[in-house]
């Protein structure tokens, strides 16, 4: 099977390809194949006895995105994308990579034709959601994104469903929940710190806390976000339906559970490094962001969410830690 | 007051125009200047004292989209788009004028930048849905079209809430109604025999019904959607929010009511004019439509529908009839 990601450097992108390497398999089909494409050229994975391809390339630009599927890729992984905050300060450069990358992508795949008609796996994003919402967003819920990412990534759902529809691929797109706990620095999402308050007081560092603890938010692990999209590689069609873009089952919790998880597997020493400070301007952007689904689709599909806060900050502690926590 | 009208040759383009040329304000604002344009020249409306301009070019050319805008309209009636039933058979054709004709205007009015911020009405589609639906489909149900016309409506619904919450235009998007009575001949649509059951039996001529008449679908008359449309240009966007697209109300009713509301208007003799043919195809299309909304948020912002099907075949015979029905 030869699998083709973009946005293969990006974090999600990496843990990916690790995963795949690891596996061997996908969906029980031994890989034999990797392209790799970034808009800076991908690590080349250690111990993938198969061909492997790295290409830095723009994923806009439709000669360049033409050259790298024309070995007909089995599985198509497109993740990349310029995130939220970036599509948000640069609305053409959102509009560029996220939508017009995604399309010329698609348009690639469908000029292809011949009966080729690979499984393509869209990371799409809770951000197609804004408030006001009812008490859990159901899966019929209208999308009305409040971010040019969100409007971006329900326009790419749009069309990745009518391409499907039409027969010119065999589209799935998940939308993640907030991917907790990143690893890496402190970045400036308004985002950032539902990781930075579990990542930094874990290594000894004091992380900052600028919402409320009522702050009530959807969460999956980097490791279970590669779950979902090594499960939607694989998923049956004809138990898809029409519907192809599917929220997934995330956890929900509230700031105080995250840092009640964090007490119980940290101590109190570990949750004393998180100092309060209070920011408006976060707390109104998260105030807008949706934070409990009934993912009931994706469940009976069979995507598999992390089993609590708990196990996502284990997961962290094993998977960026080597098991180790800063007493 | 400058109008721009696109798509001004077709139906319900040439309607508006004699409306706003008749009425000859726009929100009580005198109009003083009309930019007609469609892909082949329209017509230029008589009886109009101002300034009208009559364009015929390509909506996806930037170019011409750029000179046809520069006198800076103040309202924008958006109407161009090739049908359901063409952009179904011509993938390409209906991307290019219903997708990227709309994303060239709006990012060349969004080029033209300096404070400029036109109303911008846009005519969306009830097709924005597909089947399985709830009994009313309520205004927060999500937008999983069944066709390639219903993805690329609802793809610029999405554009067109993010360039007006990014303040580059002024946008409201109307989901029409199934329009009916259709004046003319009858054409290839899935959907024409709403329109011929009633219009050919009306001047003596035979009509064919392709469906049970336990089939229910959702109605609206020329004028009231030309009412729609003026109605959209005076709305205050405040009353508006984030959620700028608006299902508006129409006539729920079966191929039956329809019926008794022709014998009700015409007699025994015009409905016996109706053969019924059953056609195993236009069933299953129909069926896949959505069929009863729950449009309160429109009503709620003052758009007034048809007050039923027998004033929508009365507006028929007034517009198009002269008054005058075939005994």
């Amino acid at each position: 099977m030869h699998i083709l990601i973009t946005g293969a450097a990006g974090m999600i992108g990496r843990k990916l390809t690790a995963r795949l390497v690891n596996d061997g398999v996908l969906s029980s089909t031994p890989i034999d194949r990797l392209t790799l494409v970034d808009v800076s050229v991908p690590p080349r994975p250690r111990d993938f006895p198969g061909r492997v391809e790295t290409v830095g390339t723009d994923i806009a630009d439709l000669a360049a995105v033409r050259a790298t599927i024309a070995g007909r890729p089995d599985v198509i992984f497109h993740l990349a994308a310029v995130v939220s905050g970036e599509a948000e300060l640069d609305f053409e450069k959102g509009m560029r990579v996220n939508f017009d990358g995604s399309r010329v992508l698609l348009d690639a795949l469908r000029a292809l034709g011949e009966g080729y008609r690979p499984r393509l796996v869209f990371t799409s994003s809770i951000a197609v959601f804004g408030a006001p919402f009812p008490d859990a967003i159901p899966d019929d819920f209208h999308l009305t994104p409040l971010t040019s990412y969100g409007t971006q990534k329900a326009m790419i759902e749009l069309l990745l469903a009518d391409y499907t529809r039409r027969g010119f691929v065999d589209g799935v797109g998940i939308r993640l929940p907030s991917i907790v706990v990143r690893p890496g620095r402190p970045n400036q999402a308004a985002s950032g710190f539902f990781s930075s308050i579990i990542r930094e007081p874990l290594v000894g560092e004091e992380a900052v806390l600028p919402v409320e603890e009522s702050v009530v938010h959807w969460h999956a692990s980097p490791r279970t976000a590669v779950g979902f999209l090594v499960h939607a590689a694989g998923l049956d069609s004809s138990r898809l339906g029409p519907r192809v873009n599917l929220t997934m089952p995330g956890v929900c919790c509230s700031v105080a559970e995250q840092l009640a998880a964090l007490r119980r597997i940290g101590g109190d020493t570990v949750v004393a490094r998180i100092r309060r400070a209070p920011d408006p301007l976060v707390a109104r952007i998260v105030a807008g962001w949706p934070s409990r689904f009934d993912a009931h689709r994706a469940l009976r599909l069979g995507f598999k969410p992390d089993a609590s806060f708990d196990d996502i900050i284990r997961v962290h502690i094993e998977d960026e830690l080597q098991g180790k926590i800063a007493s």
